[in-house]
């Protein structure tokens, strides 16, 4: 993809064309760059070895589906002027443009304040001063404060266009057929009523289809528990991390990493500091896997024991099951690792984890999906259908987990 | 991919049944979960961004068509003992194992007297002396030793399952369609005439195809122009990293990194010493891209410059043509360069770059595909194709290239 | 597909293997061939142009499938003679057999007493005497009678072949994605139990997939309106050129239509009489659609309007809809349509159709699917999903349409 | 498909849009109705038995392909007006609707003097008279006589929509994935440069993809020689059907096949009579496959064994070869038939079957394909692809073939 370049290959779509030379000045700045270096899907690949793709493609792929919304609903008489377009497209290219690392292991360790909306939110700021306010309307529609209140449910709703190309693609790249979403289908029945994005009755079945893709893709992909162990081995080993730079230890690690690792880096840091910003915007995959790798050899054994069980797919056992986790069991765990590898129980709590997860499919309070009756009326998806039972998918469904090393 | 599962999900094939508890053993170890960390296509990504697949992914796929052509000869009655099996499935799995990161890219620079196909075969050795020799069979497979001939072709041949992998896994992922080959029919066509693996007649014109698609993928993927530049510039990145070392300057590497660049390993080393073994096993494309992102701020100029213009993907700027590069051309963007950038000559040299880069899609003296004509006889496909020129694709095609900053 | 030729292409599928002389001789057989002249949609490509497929593909696909179910089945050490095999592979084949054109519409008007289940019965008994009795065990399968129970579950049943491969037909050639079954995935986790088909336990959510995948079929597809409007047309013109030849009119047909509509064949006609069904193997859609045709242009302003307004495809207008419908509606319909086009009110309620279509998605009672936990116990499928509500699903849906000549 | 509906699910694109009342107003034409009961590659079916695939399908496919190249180029800044993409759109639906049934078999026997080509174009002159004169225009495009020369390309040349979508079409129905085309790609490299219709140079490789596909699906699809047996058979039997109605013997058949059968209709007939346009437009596959499973029982022997070998399936034994036939070989064919089935010679003879078949992948005399040099110039494809040997591919290729009954 050079400068001018236009088309781009992807396998998920074909070709994606870039009309606009404003998103191909941000797709090449640095910070969008960044994200070929962070994998879309974390760990998964140690279970889907297809799953190597990254938020970068990801958000070249939301564009490209925005691009077809946009001419859609014009056809349908929306209008949108070029600047609306560019300014669409661009908010929905960096909607994960603050995204770290194996975000969840960084927000659960080193950087536990942070979250990648606001760190986005952030980048963004900085990008639109350099642009010099180039991004402004792109902004708005991000935060919702744009007048055409539809404009944000492009880029952020539960049937946004990042969702649709996220399971789109990761169904794609992960080889689970099943998560495939007939999001061609789907594009052509959006429409817009009263500023509010909707769906042509009939497509009342792709939508429960989308929903029951969605469903799957959770629990199949998303929080699979082979994957669940890995991440949260990641999780615990970057704490470990922390504790020893807080200790003063000495480890290997890129300068990014050690900025973050041995400094106290708040979100206020962040507002005030562009340095925190640069540095954050520094880190990727390869800093965590990188020093993952040399870890192994670290003195401190609960360092080198996570790391090496990672790099080597050594995996935790877990079980994940609808009831809550007996403390009993845990504490029994930790007390028998502690035993079998000469660990403090302190040391031995990184070798197991516990906690839960959840999903709902379907979010009917909270931004629900809205069909267009023939009769000219707005209805809610889950109300519409009357075959699958959309209000069960609305509930959330919990499942605790516990994993350990045997 | 646990331990005990025997089902892979595969975007490209759909399911991989793996059917023997030693070829899981082999994908365990630490040595094949290290080409998880080694992109199958180095640097292709900058211009195809789905191709992101990795050295592991295609080995398991290469492994998947050598089972189904297992399962095909033994329909054609075929012998084929469970032994033999799994040594041609072993084979096959570890062809690549001692490929480096960005292979090409490491043998020009700091380690330019290791070809992969040695470390491959010294790998394998060491691997076999650690599982009791159970490997033995395969080797002998993988090095033409073993007394059925025909069980070299299918793990290295021009139609071997190596060659049929990467072409649809790389055409996959890169979303270049045009390269998709129907290795599913060519597996319905093969056989074995007097040890010698043979395509039956009527597929002939799926190898016409299959070498079509391999030649489009040549020039369209693997030689494409700007993927060559990312690629040059790599390596003079590498070449300057060594060389300063060889100065005994300080840079930001990992340990394996570090033991290649610091110290001049040769291929005899690696025999004699197992701990070259042991350091390259530990050396992937986290190491390389991990330490090109530090040296962005290297003191050395024509170090950080170099790794900044790959991180940021400000490519140099390339030429591919049939003529040979003229040197008054070359000579004069080095002193342009050097004036430009205050540069010595020798140190602006190391941003233009000319080489020769060949191809030739078939090859009909060193081990052609044969063909078994319906009157029992065996032909090269060469002769029996009468409509393609297959003759003409015989040809080696040579392209030369300059490539510099601008 | 040569006498001799045993690799079948299949867009669906790829490639079909036919590894025994047996099948390829019931696939030669006239009675076998004529499917080919059927189509295993009816009128649906009037509004899915791709769904042109016929009957002959999908059984030679639904025979795909029970091939790999044998191998799969055979892996996990089920032992499956070579004649089991054979017969399980005749008896998928052969299980539509006795499918009629346009069946429903056929069923419902000029041979309203039979249905293709006892036809296909029959037929098979005619060839099995004819094949010297080599049909005898595919029959018992076909029929329930053979000893293992789970070979009939494999032909009728929930999953069995014959959905796994329509589903998967029917989505691939009218291009409703939506409808797509991860048949793979699906075989590769059959397993058996006493001697019952399960599934096993993490095969759950694609069940649960299979069984969306199926209702968004039915009411995309199947049931779709305006595929009911014409299919119900074709029914009035069949019985209105029934009742005609019933008086004696003479109509355009081919002998074998002839056959069926000047004489009233009974189910027992067919079990008696050789020729009944020597004749039903000669009727196909050509009969029908070919009548269809000239009969635009005959007398009877009944049966010349039907016929043109399908082959025009000028449909009824169709409402579907959860309430029973109006009969006063009905009523008015009919008087509007005698006054306008100048016919009797008998004559008009050829033009006003009203009936109940329904669906259930699953069905707990009858055959549920079974699943295979990891404790070895085995549960339905309804009661194990705890995610999707496939008690719902277990509802009939019932739905009533009226359909009206504007 | 109704006439208010704009979205055709086609399983090859996706979903087809038709954005015009007019175009949809011609789909509904009867006579583009008739489309649906003609296939699109005749009896090949027998050989792939996906490839069920009609006229009617293909003509909307080209029309969509048409309307993605008419939106490709606008974006490229070259003016077309609302009524010429019309009537661009029109051409292409209308260049097949004189088709008929195995359009070859009925050239060459029954009505030896009209071809499809002619008829198309009185078709459309007739249409045009009934629509007022809006096909004015697109008629123009057809005939090249309109302004923009570039506009006949796009629907007649070696790179028209017609040929991109029916090698899309036919290679995705049959399940050969060798002739894929990649036909977005294509569209996205098409320009006009001096009122002619060109690639851009970066397209050359497709190009070359393009011409290959074209000839694997000549070789492996439609002059497949059991496909050319059974339509050699067909025109063999529609000969007899012909004489034997000279000879005044009755058959059955469908008055619009009786009308061509028993008068012998001429090209000028067709210009100066709508009747014979008319009883033209009646004719379809339905005609010829009913009458011909009729003619299975005809008195006359020629016609009864050919009608019954081609509906059984017993295909004529076929060699398909580069030299010429020797005439010898097929004189003592036709004695042996005679002698075994007790034929005259004269029978005898319709039984044995010879003649020439060819192709020419690429034609550089006319209308060469054009490649956009990035220099402007404008070079024929043939010399600016160095790599394959495209000049080879200029020559015809013929073969001839001799079929006859065992």
């Amino acid at each position: 993809m050079e400068t001018r370049r236009k088309i781009i290959n992807d396998p998920v779509y074909g070709f994606i064309t870039i009309r606009h030379g404003f998103i191909l000045e941000l797709i090449d700045h640095p910070w969008f760059q960044r994200l070929r270096r962070i994998a879309q899907l974390g760990l998964s690949h140690l279970v889907y070895p297809g799953a190597l793709h990254n938020r970068f493609q990801h958000a070249i792929g939301a564009m490209h589906l925005m691009q077809n919304a946009v001419d859609e609903l014009r056809h349908k008489n929306h209008d949108i002027t070029p600047e609306e377009e560019v300014s669409l497209l661009s908010a929905v290219l960096l909607h994960d443009i603050g995204h770290g690392p194996f975000s969840h292991a960084l927000e659960f360790s080193i950087a536990n304040e942070m979250h990648h909306e606001q760190i986005s939110s952030l980048m963004m700021q900085q990008l639109n001063a350099d642009l010099g306010g180039r991004l402004t309307m792109a902004i708005d529609i991000f935060n919702n404060r744009y007048k055409k209140k539809y404009f944000h449910q492009l880029v952020s709703s539960q049937l946004d266009m990042d969702r649709l190309d996220y399971l789109a693609r990761d169904s794609f790249f992960s080889g689970v057929v099943e998560g495939q979403v007939g999001s061609e289908r789907i594009l052509k029945m959006l429409d817009v009523k009263n500023d509010q994005l909707v769906v042509e009755e009939k497509g009342i079945y792709s939508i429960e289809k989308f929903i029951v893709a969605r469903r799957f893709m959770y629990w199949q992909v998303y929080l699979h528990k082979t994957v669940l162990s890995a991440e949260y081995m990641l999780v615990n080993a970057l704490k470990r991390a922390k504790q020893l730079a807080n200790e003063g230890k000495e480890m290997f690690c890129s300068p990014a990493l050690h900025f973050f690792l041995y400094n106290n880096i708040s979100a206020s840091d962040f507002a005030r500091d562009r340095n925190s910003l640069e540095q954050y915007a520094q880190l990727d995959d390869f800093d965590i896997a990188g020093a993952l790798k040399v870890w192994q050899s670290h003195d401190d054994r609960v360092l080198s024991m996570l790391s090496a069980k990672i790099m080597k797919r050594e995996l935790f056992k877990i079980e994940l099951q609808k009831d809550q986790i007996d403390h009993d069991f845990i504490a029994k765990q930790v007390k028998r690792i502690a035993a079998q590898y000469s660990l403090t129980e302190e040391e031995a709590g990184y070798f197991v984890i516990h906690t839960t997860v959840d999903n709902r499919a379907y979010n009917s309070q909270n931004d629900a999906i809205k069909i267009l009756m023939k009769d000219g009326s707005v209805r809610d998806a889950a109300e519409v259908s009357d075959h699958l039972n959309l209000a069960a998918l609305n509930n959330v469904v919990e499942k605790h987990f516990v994993a350990y090393m045997r």
